[in-house]
């Protein structure tokens, strides 16, 4: 149940709750004061409203509550000014990992001009060799933030300790929990307490309504600001990367009022397949796209052969403003 | 090895591979003859050039050699005047079974209405459980032929086994191969030697190489006319039927010169998430859509959480024609 | 529901079946005449009790009614004297396709020196790709047969094509469906017809329930002969060749009266992890194993890399003894 | 590479590798220390011997390479006097979460008298759900330490914060790493700088490669004692609640020479389906496995489903001794 009462009452229905021992929590998001119970708590309906006649009392069935559309509308975000969930599908680019100022600078401008709208790059890269780069830490948070502050584009980046959170927000707008994280419950719980836009991946063994579940987490810290991130499942299917779950995309829409952004990358691993994963995302109705870009992809530190050249990236840019624009959106 | 040698020289070259016990087919297709060696076979290209200089002599790599665009551009199929694989997005749309000819021709009539190209209907239905409805048979037939007939609509329906090839032949125009059927290899070379439009499925747990393979099989009976058809695959997501594997309609546009078809249905398993994932097929890439319409879907006897109401399908057209013009297609 | 009525009142009861529209077969399996209804039918028991008071209706909630161990305890099906789901776990053992009566009468004398007691042996063999050997055909089963005669097996052998089960019937003691038809329902119901023992291998996309349907169709038949058989599935673990489900054979054995056999050889796919995965099969409690062997399995025409030498098959049938009794079995 | 030089060449031989700039570590694992360069690193053999005629060179061609058997034989994991790797298969058993004193030292006891030599038990529990319960925290560590003490067992236990390993790694024997937390690479790290005996689950979505190459994580920190466990992926099939790949168990100890524990809990997801994956697992080679227990499962605040009764667990016990001693191990 989520329950939204008059502030002058809040007490004596929290305390009506305590006393029919159910489990709640409240929660200040989306500028108000909610109260939320456990999903399958039993709560006395007539008992609340008598104390407070207007209170709303919503029950959400499914097991994330918060990040459910029973309650709400769609969410639009607002990172820095861009506003993602609304009517503009907004593209992140940047490099997989942040190598030095120079291939950043060149990255941003050129994504930039191609109409990009944040600048992503990995500073703490979750590698699944321990003998593989594993990015440049600080140093590439200062490089990043100085770079998305010269060019004027919002930067999102990769946190994977909990211990970092403090540092990492400092530096980014949006901090990304990635696909190997989406169920540190510590570090979701972290993140939500900075309030912070946060991009959330859903990790490559996670059900749609795990990935949810890894929302609420975030949200029951009081931060709204969640943007759920698809890039593909393991399957049986090794032609790409990652099986890119399209239908994800489609069912997460109808579910959550939640901005859904796509990351074509990952799954394509190559990158000739990243443009039509990219425009099929748009088509599914993607309100975000996260690409790879690479100034010399074949230079790149980690995954080299999905990173798109500049040019790659503009024709994607420019494909996927038609296929925006034939669906109603923006770009 | 695919080898193209004049007519006259055609003797001379396969006695020489039988001399030198290469392994080796002459198959007519694409109003050519060919000789496809064994992929690992060892060819002595001196020896071939010797008896014919003009000899064209293509090695493909991939355990699929017909099915590879290493040797031949982009087949368009043609189904009695409709071009598939060419710049027209083709959607070929009608009930999950046929139930009755008044349904039938109702659908027909609204699909063909809205702009679709080609009339489904299941006859034989390969139903998980023996205890469903298992379809009309050759009455189905008889009954889509018919409607096809009257309305214009060349019509696809599935074929299960090898003996019946001969009557669903004599009834269709284009003979399906069903996802549970993808690797039943007599039945690939039955209705190879019909030399009919085949719509293959990939199986539900077949890897994208699997499937070209399958096309082999019934190219190497010397028909060309294979529309790849992706279903959805076997994950452990469950929120949807099956999970549309967008990617690999990707991949398997850069592998074959066969046109890919996407069924957006059977992955959706319910109506409200066939419009989205059938954008992003065509987004994707596809070159044909194959969906389920039923006048009545609540009333059909199989599949009727999917099948679309003609409301929802004139809505699906009007939109699929937005997104195959922002990719420069028609439909 | 599945209902034992005197035979003396069948055909009143089937009248009445008839009259309340109550959709129903009348099947004879096990040495009687039972009536199943469809599974979610709803049926008159007191009008049934009315006409036979000693009828028995057993209603069965799963989708299989017939496989389903809510009316029958384990079945014990006799292959020539050999009997697969009793005390003993049976070992059929054999290469994985006939390529020459020599091969096969060496496998046959040492498989059966070691223990096991059924040949098996691919005649047909369905192959991914049409360029591999497709098996010797009936010259493959007229070898097997006569090698069998002449060691004293049974033998087992697939049949792809429903073409051919009259004809594979001829020569074999047990009918084998490979994964790759696990849900070819046309053939499915031919073997079923033949009343023979078969083999079922489930399919590697294919969940368990759909595994004990795919029977359901072989029982319907009236043929209660059936073994099922686990060879593993698709999953993205590809460090074996399929991925061995243990559980599924453990649910299966709390789900079916039939017997449950494990195919090792396949999810291994490297013969170094055959035995461990044959003893797991044993302890999980299968009643039978099936398990290529080659006299050099490197000269093999397929599966080259999975099938056991003598040395290796003798030592897994002595580990395999060990294990089958420290769980109460024979071998 | 892993390379072993004397101690007094030591400083000469990584001047070389600096000098040739080689990517390396030095280590100091199982009371020795090694340089370990990374995987695609090319070493002057001829340099270092020259210099240390006497330096062990070995190439080890795995992405991991301390975990890899390719340079050392089983390794035997101590905990307190409990041998894991070595002939015994342990077992280690107690409830899923630590919920109460008295419930952890009812099930001590008892798991104990029926053999079990170490005692489970969650404190910090990762839920799927914010709204489940998330274990007692410190609370429940003290309670788990002081009952492991009391009955005579070393308790395991896990930790999924890298804030809270030094907390944790007080109380318990073995830091068990969860299976959403098996990339959690900075937690890896942390557990690995502790040099306690690390329990390390295989994520759900993991390959055995990847499994592996977390051990190298924690290994590269100088910490040898990696118990590597398998609890299941996530496949299409939902008739367990993970499939247990027990090729995966078969592989890994033909890949390392850690000992491989198996939860087989997990992957059941019902009581009833413990006993025979539990046997299974003996029988494919595990060295250790890993039960839930609990006093009166359907009480549990957690996997209430899985856990095992008493009487359960001694059906267990006496039934996996048979088995262990069939294939040569005692339990």
């Amino acid at each position: 149940m989520i329950i939204r009462v008059s502030r002058d009452r809040l007490d004596q229905v929290l305390s009506l709750l305590d006393k029919s021992r159910v489990p709640f929590r409240t929660v200040r998001i989306y500028n108000e004061d909610l109260i939320v119970t456990w999903p399958d708590a039993k709560v006395d309906d007539k008992a609340i409203k008598a104390i407070d006649p207007n209170a709303v009392i919503i029950e959400v069935k499914a097991k994330y509550q918060l990040a459910s559309n029973k309650w709400r509308g769609r969410t639009v975000i607002d990172v820095n000014g861009v506003r993602v969930g609304g009517s503009e599908v907004v593209v992140a680019a940047g490099p997989c990992a942040v190598e030095s100022y120079e291939q950043v600078r060149e990255t941003a401008v050129a994504v930039k001009e191609a109409g990009a709208r944040m600048l992503r790059g990995g500073a703490f890269k979750p590698r699944t060799s321990p003998y593989s780069f594993q990015g440049l830490g600080v140093e590439g948070l200062k490089i990043l933030r100085k770079v998305g502050d010269e060019v004027g584009l919002p930067v999102v980046s990769e946190v994977m300790d909990t211990r970092m959170v403090g540092t990492v927000a400092e530096y980014v707008d949006v901090l990304q929990i990635g696909a190997r994280n989406a169920q540190n419950f510590d570090l979701l719980r972290e993140v939500g307490r900075t309030g912070k836009p946060v991009l959330l991946k859903r990790g490559l063994g996670n059900t749609v309504e795990e990935w949810l579940q890894a929302a609420e987490y975030v949200m029951l810290e009081g931060d709204g600001n969640v943007i759920l991130c698809e890039r593909g499942i393991r399957t049986f299917e090794h032609s790409t990367r990652f099986t890119l779950d399209i239908g994800a995309v489609v069912v997460a829409k109808q579910l959550t009022h939640l901005p859904i952004c796509v990351d074509p990358s990952h799954p394509a691993g190559k990158r000739e397949y990243v443009i039509p994963m990219a425009l099929a995302a748009i088509a599914a109705g993607a309100d975000m796209l996260l690409v790879e870009v690479h100034p010399r992809p074949w230079e790149a530190l980690s995954d080299a052969e999905q990173q798109l050249t500049f040019d790659m990236f503009r024709e994607l840019m420019s494909k996927a403003r038609e296929v925006a624009r034939a669906i109603g959106r923006s770009l």
